[in-house]
């Protein structure tokens, strides 16, 4: 400890690898950083969370858990039962997009019996048991990969059920715990970087146009969380009545391009007619990121945003790749994780300024 | 022009010189930024400012003019009639403190007649004709320097008065177009950088205590103006009923002293048991001034105060003396002045920023 009472941090260590929907690859990922697909799945004969009692639910983890890591979904798959998990684990896997927050805390508390399993080192598949629903299956890209991901959530949702009984209405497809689910079961979401269209203004005009098509806006950890570091999650809201095709075309076909398209506009013509205001918003990140002795999360993301939007417009000297993986490394978990230490919110702020510089100045 | 429509200014020229009081020397001059005495005079015989006509106005400025030309007041004197100046250059001496802003509007446009002397190149003494008096005659000091300021207008004072006949009366001493002026007519400030204070919350205090004792706190351009740059000026509000000499103890010997201490005892405390927070703010500071592309002289002089005492306190590699000269550089007159050409207000934060980094980089 300094005499200041702050936490003086260790020199850092190599980063954790990111996951790899967050390497800035793919098509379209300048503004694309990640799509997702997942599907929600019930065990017949098993009551769905809302009705179900703690003998209901070790039966269905137990259920899922052996047909999924008996299913040959993916080369390496890891389990984790996430009531035996501690806190930190489990914050990793919700700051790495592998479980929601949701099934972090554990609908009935702590100890509710539930588990996740996953595809290592990639993390692209991931499959919650005992969330909302008995199974959501979700597979995660970088760039704008809705079909990859399909694809792959289909192709381990016909290795789960060949071994299981899925609750399905010939009337309503896919039954699940909550209404706006039921149907397909499908949830697809991409995840956007919009600083330009932030900085235009015109990101009122993305969230109104998503409305008008019934698609929700949301923040980077999902449902609830606020928009921070100009990245918005766009998911379709309804899944009956459309098939997976649909939505799937919909989204990669048609919106999609044209919100890509306008954000990129959006960049071009602050290059070119706001010049000035661009690189003054990219520098003064740039500056605090790499002076400020305190951070918060929320700070360090807006100014990683301004930093990538400086990196894509070649005005930094920064890899967006670098910008991308701290977009994660500087969540709380993670930075204890690289810290290799436990650190309360005052130790972390500092910390994560460290951090950040150190990993800024390495390249 | 570049294509974004901004301006692109040229290599900034080595700087202006600043006036004497701002070059951060003499007694307390990590906390005592200036010390300012003025006196406030008036001709017997002609009619006082509110009820002056042109005629009497142009009669005012010619016989106080021509007594302070011959009363041998500097070795260096020099007149400017304010009614035939340039704005900018009517913008410049209000930014170095020669005039007020009251006498570079004119009370009747700016046709009205009026001047100022001021000794060059110290700009140490200014007198002010046909102000809200016939005449304000003021010495300004670096540091903690009151006394040396108060000899300074009072031998002025002695001299100016040999050639004209002022308004006195016995019973309440020098007649003012003002009664808050009437009596000494003296009016003794300082210019106190407070940043510690403002950073721990007991600035109020300060405010407060100011209050039980009469004296005024008002911002770096006097009545008025807000105070930025954590930047404080402190005056005497009665003028009546008090000698010089029991004015000038109260505030030289008894109350800034304390104030002096009270700043300097929270900038150790920051520094002992709050250091991180302190350094986090230098730092940010250091970052911006140094990366900003865009900066408005509010901003600007918010960020140079935190990193004045970040210099002060040895935590950021620049001389103090550096920042008090960008306290006058960055305002908009003199920031014209070095560009060498006039610039609208988007201009001028484009060139403000641009020029605060050339001159931080040269140390």
């Amino acid at each position: 400890m300094t005499p200041g009472g702050y936490y003086e941090p260790p020199k850092p260590p190599a980063s954790e690898p990111p996951p790899e929907w967050l390497k800035g690859e793919g098509e379209a990922s300048d503004v694309v950083l990640s799509s997702r697909v997942r599907l929600a799945r019930n065990l017949a004969g098993v009551p769905f969370s809302p009705k179900s009692g703690p003998k209901d639910r070790a039966r269905s983890l137990e259920l899922c858990r052996d047909q999924i890591l008996l299913a040959g979904l993916a080369s390496r798959i890891v389990w984790e039962d996430l009531h035996e998990a501690t806190p930190i684990k489990r914050a990793l896997l919700v700051e790495r997009h592998v479980i929601s927050k949701q099934l972090s805390k554990g609908r009935g508390g702590a100890d509710e019996p539930r588990g996740v399993a996953y595809s290592v080192p990639d993390e692209r598949l991931a499959i919650m048991v005992n969330e909302e629903d008995h199974l959501r299956i979700q597979a995660i890209r970088s760039g704008l990969a809705l079909s990859a991901a399909y694809a792959e959530v289909d192709r381990a949702d016909d290795l789960i059920e060949a071994g299981l009984d899925y609750a399905f209405s010939r009337r309503f497809g896919y039954l699940t715990a909550c209404p706006t689910n039921v149907g397909t079961g499908v949830r697809m979401s991409v995840m956007l970087h919009l600083p330009a269209l932030r900085l235009t203004g015109d990101i009122e005009k993305v969230k109104r146009a998503a409305d008008g098509l019934c698609l929700a806006v949301r923040g980077f950890y999902g449902e609830g969380s606020e928009a921070v570091g100009d990245l918005y999650q766009l998911s379709n809201q309804t899944t009956l009545g459309k098939t997976e095709q649909e939505i799937l075309s919909l989204l990669e076909t048609d919106i999609l391009p044209r919100i890509v398209e306008y954000e990129r506009v959006a960049r071009r013509e602050l290059l070119t007619k706001r010049r000035t205001l661009l690189e003054d918003q990219a520098f003064r990140a740039w500056g605090l990121l790499n002076n400020a002795r305190l951070l918060t999360t929320e700070e360090a993301m807006q100014m990683l945003s301004m930093a990538r939007l400086g990196s894509i417009c070649e005005i930094l000297p920064v890899d967006s790749k670098t910008i991308n993986s701290l977009f994660l490394l500087v969540q709380p978990a993670h930075l204890q994780r690289v810290m290799r230490t436990e650190l309360d919110q005052e130790q972390r702020r500092s910390a994560r300024a460290t951090y950040v510089r150190s990993r800024l100045a390495r390249g």
